[in-house]
């Protein structure tokens, strides 16, 4: 890794990535850092942030808004797949990765710099999704991970920033380590790490307890056309406005949280919680809409492939020929995915109540009715079940006959 | 069909199987027809359906307690198979039949009978249930389904019965159709017909509404041997026994309902409503102790299999090599499933809190950890990273060949 | 059944459909039966065919020249597919069914019909894929099956028309059941009804007997763009003409014969032979391409979809939504199989024996050699292998504590 | 990896395992080296071997006759499993490797060792399965691995060699890297490094060439029972005698080379040529005789938990809990695998002709057949089309409906 003289680093404002700065000038020789940090709608102060990253020496500090494109290319594409990683998981954190990652190449290329780096240490999940994107994007990149290699302590990592005139972090630690975007909060470490000891009331920002959530119900209708979710209770909304009425509604109610078990890209399990209280509730009635009006061979080959494409955006596989296959797969189904849902909201559940799309429903209740409307031919039940056991009842004759 | 003399029924004591009995002697030239009616747990005054048998013309009438089997043989291999059909439905009515239907050929090979009848129509599942285990397990016997062929409306098999002294049903028929046992209760029908239109709280019996769920929550622990819970909050209990326990407790609380889109076997979408609250809260806790003591290759392939277990149950192959192969399958994941699993329950709610084992944990607190006593090599993370993305950069490199 | 006044019958010249003419008119009371053969390349005189028609009683007869859509629309997208039913059957019949079933459809529309109707049995898969094709393309036209009702056997229908100024059949009948198109021959019953017995030389006409085929090997160069062959040796040729080349080329050489126990759409195992040499030939070829310009996670992925894709043309659903999400699940993957495949043939083998991608070529001699010009690095072995096995060791030390 | 004193290390008697024995004593301070080479049928002078690695310094030198296990363990699981990587490649060298290293483990343990070595590279398979395989059953074992970290290129390696008496190989080495053992034989490298190169003849031992492959067909059958294979021609063999008969056969008749791109567990795609005529043959007989004895549902699931095993495999988790987990499944589906099979040779070809099972045949003639003992009841078919055909015809009329 001779001669790196620029590098673009993605930059948190925290200590971590501060002390980045001065340690790729000292240990890398790099002379100009360009700092870049993303606006996912996590409600920092991200100008103070800039600011940090200039005095702990970077080059140039950039912010990028990164909101919109998140929403509509990460989170949108992500209800369409119903992406649940671990049947659970709606990769609130995962879906970003890939987008800052290549925020971060586009900049190298601007600026024509050699390397990207960032701080992801060596056992999480977002390194791979870092450096698979970057491979991905721009293959020539060199990637520097320097928490991967220094082996400092955080109390290391405050010295050695103070040593380079980066002042040491005012406000206590949070004994969590938490991400933060638009769609969700992940919370870990701490006393989480004993997965039987249940999460602290405290550490849920976006979600009411069902204690604090209103007695009564709400009930609302989310349309959805070709698969994506348009509006709320009758009101188009853009995605992004949709995303945060969905937090708001499902979150009041205080519906979205997780504990769980996850495992990891890298080969352990962890203990996760996440409170994504709107794209939970739009994934929900995504999985409904489609129970209606899609095929039973396509809702059930369409769970493989839902599967599939939650693991590889898990996994850092977001810019990839089968994730891209994937959602050709995805989009060929998506096209009758039109109708409502309509969803009582109540003390942390969010419970389908109906269902209806004019246009492609696949439920006919000339069919299914029990009354005298009923159109089914019940007298082809029998041939029907001659074909269907056919198999199952000459291996039961072949059995017999050995026992005979 | 000809030359049957004797039957054995599947009795329920409704209006359609009891006219059955003197359809199956006027229409077949069965001249005995011995009805059987299962206990299942469904609380029905059994003694008296027995004697209304007799009373529409049955030759015998027998009573078989099936709720030990049912709980032992049925139940609990669904819970080690997470069995959810479409994601959803643990299946509660459906695992009943193959084991009525076992019955019945046992039963007719007691009583020298040439036949075995059912009373379900042509466009449900059940009949599929009973006519694939009858053609499994007694493929020689012929089977005789009168209300797919007889065309009669309610009004018409009242009518037909009371020809031949079946007394007309003194109750007004309920505008729903429902099936109960002990794991729990489906309905559908009447205005449930309509998807959009939210079912009406008093069809449900086994769950509280959210609003009349108590306030305080309660925290119960489940503890699972080789896949199988065996005790709750600490006293081991007999499996109906537990069954019935986790009922109460859920049911008090609300957890347990389901308003779902269904595909029937037959083709077509219905919708049903279902309670379940035992089965359903045993499985959600089973489900999450896998996710503490097995692989994630294992938890993944497994996941196909529990997928492909519900669906051969559902669709009527009980009794088949490839159940048998995936229950072999199953069995020797379970071996190390052991541990406890904290549950919070809450109006509506059934929220896994802490999950622990003390024999077969796979979570390592030493490697997960974000303190200083952190055992995970993160040096190695490059060398990883290397081999795992290395089929996508070279997939990147091809890409950008071609483009430059 | 009422009223129906024209219907459009599926033609083939043969005793069983000729009676179908008269058949339709007195049992059906459908004064104008409107024949369509269709012209796959079988090789018949077809105009004598549809003279037959006429002089069976047919208001109007009508040859389709469907051989180009057969190949560009059926058999290459099934090249792309890698279709193969039960990994060894390439749909050679299956494909003609849903062309065949689309032109009688547009018929039925053009001239005003309203049946359909077609001389396919009770007990085999193109009767599903006739009747499937039909209701997806025209849901309201009726479908007459006559020999699915009508017990007769050959002889029956011989005698019956004859009463119909149906002579005879002259030439004495094989024994065997023959049909033939463009891309293969598929020959069952007769003596092949015992599995044990092995088929006879005689019964095969596209492919060359072992012995028979030249001592010499052939070696050819077969060309793919977006995963379709286009030339042969390097001389491009159109669809039609390309699997005629390789029809010859492979039938010469005695590769493409098959001879197996398949399982039918109906629930029963039946035992046949085909021989289809170019279209094995050409999927052989398609499948090396893409093991070399296919990324390992998209040819895993893709091997599922290739399956399900083989067993729903294979079932009857080509036309319906999963085979089309399928189908851009492939698309989006094919965009990169260009390159060409050596392949020998010789004494009914066909040996890969080369495969070349200048485009998207993924191998890569500089990371595969083992001379000095390696370019892998080595050492992030270690790494890799500590997170890969990393779930298995943790496994093990559990295993290992739980002994000690 | 401090205090390490006794080692035990697989030998091969090459150039580089030889110099691991010096190099162990000099780089990691080990002072006593027990060398262990196992006999797999490869048909070596194994005495040769042993006697060589204490002229090259080891404290002792060890044969392990690996065999009879390797048969009876290892490739008669694979044949059960129809194991064929990238549906191709039978697994000859993967499943030696995990026999290798659990005799490695159990010398360790004898010869109270504190480490493993092995001479593999940095970018092959062998390092996995070798590496894994100790963490599985010695997790506390440390893996000691020179080939991955000394960067010396073979010239580099002899010097160093010489420098501690190790002789310089007399013979030229072979441009090829081969490895051998009783199922076969593996080929890479020199001019195949090249994938359009075709393999030279001189580089295949155990199969004869089209051409000098005899004219005569020969017909063998091989009877199953349980799933193996237990005579051929009617003459029970053991496991070892059967796998060695196999192998004359086919290898005499040129049957059993394959030449593939196949994709590495590191990441990167290899071209690899093998010869493994008699582990084939076998597979192939196994395949066809389950064609005729599992149930189509059966068939199906296990392609799935065949390809898993074939992967896991290959990948180096042979002892793992998933892999356990599929071989109860497939030992249970085995139960009815019992039949023979008719095979002929000829020419390069194994071509099925003929399969038989009197115990557990699912082919029924009664209702395959198209003569006029055909008791299929050719009437269900509309019902069971009916329902078969149900949703897609559902599917039709709902998009008929948007366009009118």
């Amino acid at each position: 890794m001779k001669d790196l003289k620029r590098v673009v680093l993605a930059y948190s404002g925290g200590v971590d990535t501060s002390v980045c700065i001065p340690y790729l000038r000292e240990n890398y020789g790099i002379s100009e850092v360009i700092t870049f940090v993303a606006d996912l709608g996590q409600g920092e102060d991200l100008e103070n942030i800039r600011i940090k990253a200039l005095q702990s020496g970077a080059f140039k500090s950039i912010i990028g808004d990164l909101v919109k494109p998140f929403v509509n290319e990460f989170a949108f594409p992500a209800i369409r797949a119903n992406a649940l990683y671990g049947d659970k998981y709606p990769l609130s954190t995962a879906l970003a990765r890939p987008l800052i990652a290549k925020n971060l190449v586009a900049l190298a290329r601007d600026f024509n710099a050699d390397a990207v780096a960032h701080g992801c240490t060596g056992k999480g999940n977002d390194q791979v999704r870092f450096d698979l994107t970057i491979n991905a994007l721009g293959p020539d990149l060199k990637i520097i991970t320097p928490a991967r290699e220094w082996n400092m302590s955080r109390e290391d990592a405050i010295s050695y920033g103070e040593r380079f005139g980066i002042p040491a972090p005012v406000s206590k630690k949070s004994p969590y380590s938490i991400d933060v975007n638009l769609l969700g909060r992940s919370i870990e470490a701490g006393v989480l790490e004993d997965p039987m000891s249940p999460p602290d009331e405290e550490i849920f920002e976006m979600t009411s307890s069902i204690e604090d959530a209103p007695e009564d119900p709400e009930n609302i209708v989310i349309e959805f056309i070709n698969g994506f979710p348009i509006s709320i209770n009758g009101e188009e909304l853009s995605p992004l406005d949709l995303i945060k009425r969905a937090n708001s509604i499902a979150g009041r109610h205080g519906f979205g949280r997780l504990d769980m078990i996850e495992d990891r890209i890298v080969g352990i399990k962890s203990r996760e919680i996440y409170e994504t209280p709107g794209l939970l509730l739009l994934i929900k009635a995504h999985k409904e809409i489609e129970s209606l009006t899609l095929n039973p061979d396509v809702l059930e080959f369409k769970s493989f492939v839902d599967k599939k494409w939650g693991q590889l955006v898990y996994q850092g596989f977001w810019y990839g020929p089968l994730k891209s296959a994937l959602d050709e797969f995805i989009s060929s189904t998506q096209q009758s995915v039109n109708g409502m849902v309509k969803i009582r909201l109540q003390k942390g559940n969010a419970i389908v109540i109906g269902r209806k799309s004019s246009q492609n429903s696949l439920y006919r209740e000339d069919l299914a009715t029990y009354s005298k409307d009923d159109n089914f031919d019940h007298e082809n039940a029998k041939g029907f079940i001659y074909m269907w056991g056919m198999s199952n009842k000459i291996w039961a004759e072949s059995k017999k006959k050995n026992i005979n």
